[in-house]
């Protein structure tokens, strides 16, 4: 209810504040049997990490995780998985400024009035340092559903975007740059233009391209759950996110229907494929992809105003170290929430919604 | 579960086909006490009915509400409202074509791959009709946050697109034209566009812009159920949409963070509104504002390649009387859901988040 | 939130008061492709119908079901199944006794604390008539998992008590007699002892007991929702039920564990069943078997004091047509609820949390 | 939906083996603003904790709660509270023996039926260890609703019975002996018996009474979700748990209705309480009281017939330290589940039930 649960059959809770304890969080109805690769969730966790490249924050934070239940002898009991990511980096900060100002297009401002009470230090529960418990999550669901091939990017920053579709694009690439971006000559340009931000104190925002092939047909639910209406929810759900749309998109919102309809192969597959892989809220087999727009990161290393507890406007020069563009670490996270989504769907389907002769 | 019901506290489950004996649904958590205006529902039901003008489909259907429950003496009673809506138009139709076949960028396929079976008679249950039972909840919902105010319109039609922002639209002339667009030039454009395409036996698509204002600090859950991710989904779960985007949108994307931040009045306003009155997923009390794009019906008046059940492509006419453009008729519908949406993060805020000294 | 719905996958929501337009509910996540019996549900539905003999009530009811969607050529598509029953009976009665009255031991007085105002018709909301929706849901459960078996039947009225076990019992004898007890001399002496009840103005409580066989093993969730916790739950919201207890039941707490534990037969099954079919939350094969106690009808064909509104004790006669003993009919209940639990938790279990080579 | 959540508003999320790194939970929804007594949750963890006293299990477990989030300077934020309590008795144990075997009445064989893998050290998930992470949750729910006072007493030990009603008992002599029954002369018997229990390495079951006062009127949904059906799934939760009954309960279900009715006073209270504080499942502002039945402990200190995994019965001498009777310790886990319940249809009840001029 309170809006810290996600998913119905494979549902993640998470917990934690960015300077608290620790973050982590509760994986409630991962399937009993799978033998899980450690390495790859601490890969998706280094993927998301602070300070892994010269264009994303220099903080240093471990993110190790560790798993408290729900896993015996390698693998997945059918019961919980706890875990926890202590917060390493928590201590000895001033929080003066802070602790009574708030700063513009922050959450500090809507928390005090909603709560009456924040914790202010480093955003608190607010802070995308949540999402580091959904990429372990994630990760794990990655695992559950191994055929369904899950493939995000930046194909924005600012107003540096790849043209191609993502068709063109050697998803093998995405990784050989800190940027993400599988188009190299752009990932190269997007990179330049991430530095000379960051240089001016500044921060830009980004789109993220996200792919998921090797879909089973009938996922998704018809109604108020359909599949897109879910991964929505799911990418406006993370932090910065300001816009959602897939297959033609806003696009397709200017076409005509005798140019927008998917014609059909004799073999159900589709020769067009502006419906992004979802007809009616389920899943038709083609591939699934959409984006998801990021707005700039609201702090800055520069002279800003802020608003007091009392009411008054004062001056104040940000500072700390943060993202100039948050897209490039983003891009696990977005895998991470997709596969939270896929996941979930993929269960319910299961036995559950056609008669098949049970027991 | 499976995806029939939407919201929390204040929450709506709907059933039935559009050919079926009746559709309607259960509102379950409306507070007691409320003296419900029936002509302000019937009016919502107009707005989203078919038939209502000459751009619209010229279906006949009634669309009249029965309520059965939850009411007494004209007052909620805090129990589950019951309502059935009946199909006085779903006999005799010949739907022999469309029984063996699969139309393009329809449910026809994906909902026989899931199910196994599918009641094909005028889409089922993946037809828009469902919608109406929706418009009759978000009406009720209305009534129970009477100050908030919820204004949607038509911003665009095919590529003709209101270029003004909503601040300086007349939200009063939202009804006086048949598009519901509140730029009266545009409006005439839109309506000849409507019925040029109409005669083409084409379809369009459009832009819905919605605008909630009056919306008190604090709603909206931090995490997975952020204000703007549950009003994402929402507007995501309505038939043909492809995007949704708030505040600066996919705009936002290219923007610098020194351009993007809202900067505060003393009060706690902001000087801009790029945020789209959302902060880390709470409400900050300035308008929520966002877009939400429709994809071209895809039932065409032309000839039609289709898929038989035995996968074979032929070619086949197209007939009915579908809408050459479904954004007249879905405003209604995102404000029902917006309504949704709203009502439930009202109830939820209540007392429940902030230790008032209870009792 | 509010309480009006039961099941997770196979979950049901209800609705209506008992003088209402009509009552009904929505069966939502009902597997496509079964087809129904309709015979088998009006049947169900017979069994809990006042007027059906002598010691039951004798008002009119037809309780007659009609199903609005859902349902394609006498299969279940999916699709949520919406139904109404509609009041016959609900007209011109004169409530101006009750209106303004609390009548003892009933919700009459707590309704109108709750919400601040009441249906005083019948009952309204509080009425066992609800109890109709979940007959016909539980009808509809039954058909999706045919090879669990569930035996309910009269066990106790007042203070006769068949004493012996439900394994010396032949089910087959339960519908042979009006108060559905299949040990024949003690039916004859409950139906004695009701109608001796009923001359008095009087009603006296009773025990049903209920046995589910053919439980594959492994239903049930561990920690919170062990399966006699949801069977639990599901017989409390029963109205007039006032206890529960599985297996051993209290009669287990005078016990040693000496005494008490099942040992194992070499298949698996134990030589003994004090358990109740149920460990540690989850089936495991053995019958499972449960005691629900019902208080008296609250409503008296005598003189009774009454609070009114006003806060006066009045002295007033009670009257109409009600049971003197609820618990004949309640079996079909008690049946009805089981069949929920036994079906949401078999479909919760199927692919779900057990990794099986998902494709 | 995999059962490892409790409460829909105050909810609580647990995982954890007994024998895995720790235990823990996320309570999702605590109001914020409440300064916790953090001495009272220890001492509720005291009360339930292993070796407290002679005539529980000796082993040693700290039973420690680490809060990682959601309070700050002391205070709740309304953020999630996620905790672990460490198993720091779990190494180094031999489980040759009961790693192949199913031990009679214990889970073993179900969930290795249901998930094929179990984590068989101690019981696992299994273990009523599990219930450390609910008192800690209770304890604080406990804090959320101080003016609703919460006493559970031992009322049976195997045959030993209190027969005074709770009316005549003084609850403030529940904690003066090791027992926690307030009838002191009871209280010898029942300690001597379980020492003799104890000596034969045998175990007994025993019977909680719970008293809930000073509850607001209003408390409860009125059909599925009845206070007393959520309090009874609550307490069928707890491991062992065979019996629930409220007000009259059983013996009830034996009265006439001319004996069980509850007579008003003019305040609305009534003169009896056979309706155990709830009518029509609200509550009515009198005392709340149930009983909760507990089977004896499986685990004997005794040789016993287990199954083999590979379906052979052999004959093993019981080991370990465990409760001859585990009624004592669990009062504690019967009050804080009563507490979470209570605490959830508060906040449910709160401003979302009627409508008071909502802003």
């Amino acid at each position: 209810m309170a809006g810290n649960s996600f998913g119905k059959i494979f549902s993640l809770m998470t917990f934690g504040e960015s300077h608290g304890e620790a973050l982590g969080g509760i994986i409630d109805g991962c399937p009993a049997g799978i033998t899980l690769d450690f390495d790859a969730i601490r890969n998706e966790m280094q993927r998301r990490k602070p300070g892994q490249s010269s264009i994303v924050t220099q903080r240093k934070e471990e993110d190790e995780v560790q798993f408290l239940s729900g896993i015996f002898e390698g693998q997945t009991t059918g019961t919980p998985i706890g875990f926890i990511i202590p917060n390493t980096n928590q201590k000895s900060h001033d929080y003066s400024d802070i602790k009574d100002t708030y700063r513009p297009s922050h959450a500090d401002y809507v928390y005090d009035k909603k709560y009456g009470i924040r914790d202010y230090r480093g955003g608190g529960r607010s802070s995308a340092r949540e999402t580091a418990s959904r990429v372990v999550a994630g990760a794990i669901a990655k695992q559950v559903i191994p055929n369904i091939k899950i493939h995000a990017y930046v194909s924005s920053v600012g107003k540096i975007t790849i043209d191609k579709p993502y068709s063109e694009l050697d998803f093998s690439k995405i990784e050989s740059n800190v940027v993400r971006c599988p188009d190299m000559d752009m990932a190269l340009k997007m990179e330049d233009y991430i530095k000379e931000i960051k240089k001016q104190g500044d921060t830009v925002g980004g789109v993220i391209t996200c792919v998921v092939q090797n879909v089973p047909i009938g996922l998704g639910e018809p109604v108020f759950d359909k599949l897109h209406a879910e991964l929505g929810k799911a990418m406006l759900s993370i932090n910065a996110v300001k816009g959602f749309e897939f297959g033609s998109g806003f696009e397709g919102a200017k076409m005509k229907g005798s140019e927008h309809n998917d014609l059909f192969n004799e073999d159900g597959t589709t020769k067009t494929n502006l419906s992004g892989g979802i007809q009616g809220g389920i899943s038709n087999g083609m591939d699934i992809y959409f984006k998801v727009a990021f707005k700039p990161v609201a702090t800055l290393i520069q002279k800003q105003d802020v608003l007091t507890k009392e009411g008054k406007i004062i001056n104040l020069q940000g500072k700390g170290r943060h993202d100039p563009c948050v897209v490039p670490r983003a891009v696990p996270i977005v895998e991470a929430m997709t596969a939270l989504v896929m996941v979930d769907h993929y269960l319910l389907q299961s036995k559950s919604e056609r008669f098949l002769g049970l027991f």
